[in-house]
């Protein structure tokens, strides 16, 4: 997993701050890049070289072999607005699944060069162990979200607004980087209300790893999941109550 | 302005990411670091030795000879809560003016090694010259602002978030960061309710050198404004249409 992530990284750091990366613009308006594109092909080829018995399912080039015992799943530029915006705020997902269960965890931000890596019971970044901080209320809280004029209006709305407006510090400090930034202990709660399965499989390993909750917007089961909120025991629970009044 | 901003930079980057940087919070709820003191320390001791009849204006340690034909206005750390969350969303700002005009400023962003550097007919970032981009809609148009829950309602209103609402994209991607991607072509408007002195005076021939337009929230002329709207021509007019209905 490190190697992929660094060499992917490698390929995907001289594209940032460029102009004029977005080649297409998808169905649901998520822009792509000849990043996105060439760091999954590279990540494909290294995974077919070493585990040829291995499925893939990537967010560009689609699924091979989905239900073999050993599937992984990436996401090489997740956060491609900010990414094509000249924004630090993007990473690269890479997550294993083990017959269907994420079982290691990747978020790496090639320019800041962070790597943070969980297996479901310790996380590292650049290899020193991360712990989520214990925040127990929404009021000292850091609250982070991707978006707040996100489409999900059914769930991304008063709920949500009204418990962004209670934390100390709200920010659209979005994609993986929230992530990172919760299992890091630098911020409290992170919370999506879109979401797709090549974003969450890496996440679940990475949160739990450094002692976190993570669930989909109404506290159940995250893999697969549409929707997460991701923080410490003690604030996920104040915060699926106060998103589902 | 170079060096202080490399000599800065070096000081504040090993900071980044650390745990536990707040030193102290201020009246304001901004909070101090020792990153923020220790790099304001020496930008003053490189202006002494170099400029000493030079006046220096710091948002840390006040202002010396503030009424000089030359003064340095000096924000060591523009982002502190972005600095201290571990978010690459901050910067140093650096002014230098004459007569009380901003006639020279620096956005400097240590940990990616960004400086841009304006001088109100010409911008360049690293050394090469940048653009603001001719987005002409709010529609087409990436909007940034700092904190979408600040305390100026006033202006920072209902009029505020139905121009956020319009726009393709809409972040929080704040502090000085917002200032430099807009200056660079990568988003379009920047607005911020609420500025101090010392971080105002760098943005200006930062915009306006790479083409842009930059003043307080209704149109005014932005010297020691306590808000700024920073766009390109066509869009600035756009907005301060749009919040001021």
């Amino acid at each position: 997993m490190t190697e992929l992530a660094e060499k992917s990284g490698d390929f995907i750091r001289p594209f940032f701050g460029q102009p004029d990366l977005v080649v297409e613009t998808k169905e649901d308006a998520t822009p792509v890049t000849l990043a996105d594109r060439g760091a999954e092909q590279l990540m494909r080829k290294l995974i077919a070289q070493r585990f040829p018995a291995h499925g893939i399912i990537g967010e560009e080039f689609g699924s091979e072999r989905a239900d073999a015992e050993w599937v992984w799943v990436l996401d090489p530029v997740d956060g491609t607005k900010s990414f094509a915006a000249g924004c630090p705020l993007f990473g690269t997902l890479i997550a294993l699944l083990h017959r269907g269960k994420p079982v290691l965890g990747a978020i790496h931000q090639p320019v800041l060069r962070q790597l943070m890596i969980g297996d479901g019971s310790s996380t590292t970044l650049n290899g020193r162990a991360v712990r989520i901080r214990a925040t127990a209320r929404i009021e000292d809280a850091t609250i982070l979200t991707t978006n707040v004029h996100s489409p999900a209006r059914y769930q991304h709305g008063t709920a949500f607004d009204a418990l962004a407006a209670r934390a100390r510090l709200f920010r659209t400090w979005g994609d993986c980087y929230g992530y990172l930034l919760v299992a890091g202990g630098w911020a409290d709660v992170m919370c999506d209300p879109v979401m797709n399965p090549w974003d969450v499989a890496a996440l679940i390993p990475v949160i739990r790893g450094a002692g976190g909750v993570i669930t989909d917007w109404q506290g159940n089961d995250p893999v697969n999941a549409k929707s997460i909120v991701a923080a410490g025991s003690a604030l996920h629970a104040a915060v699926i109550t106060a998103l589902n009044p």
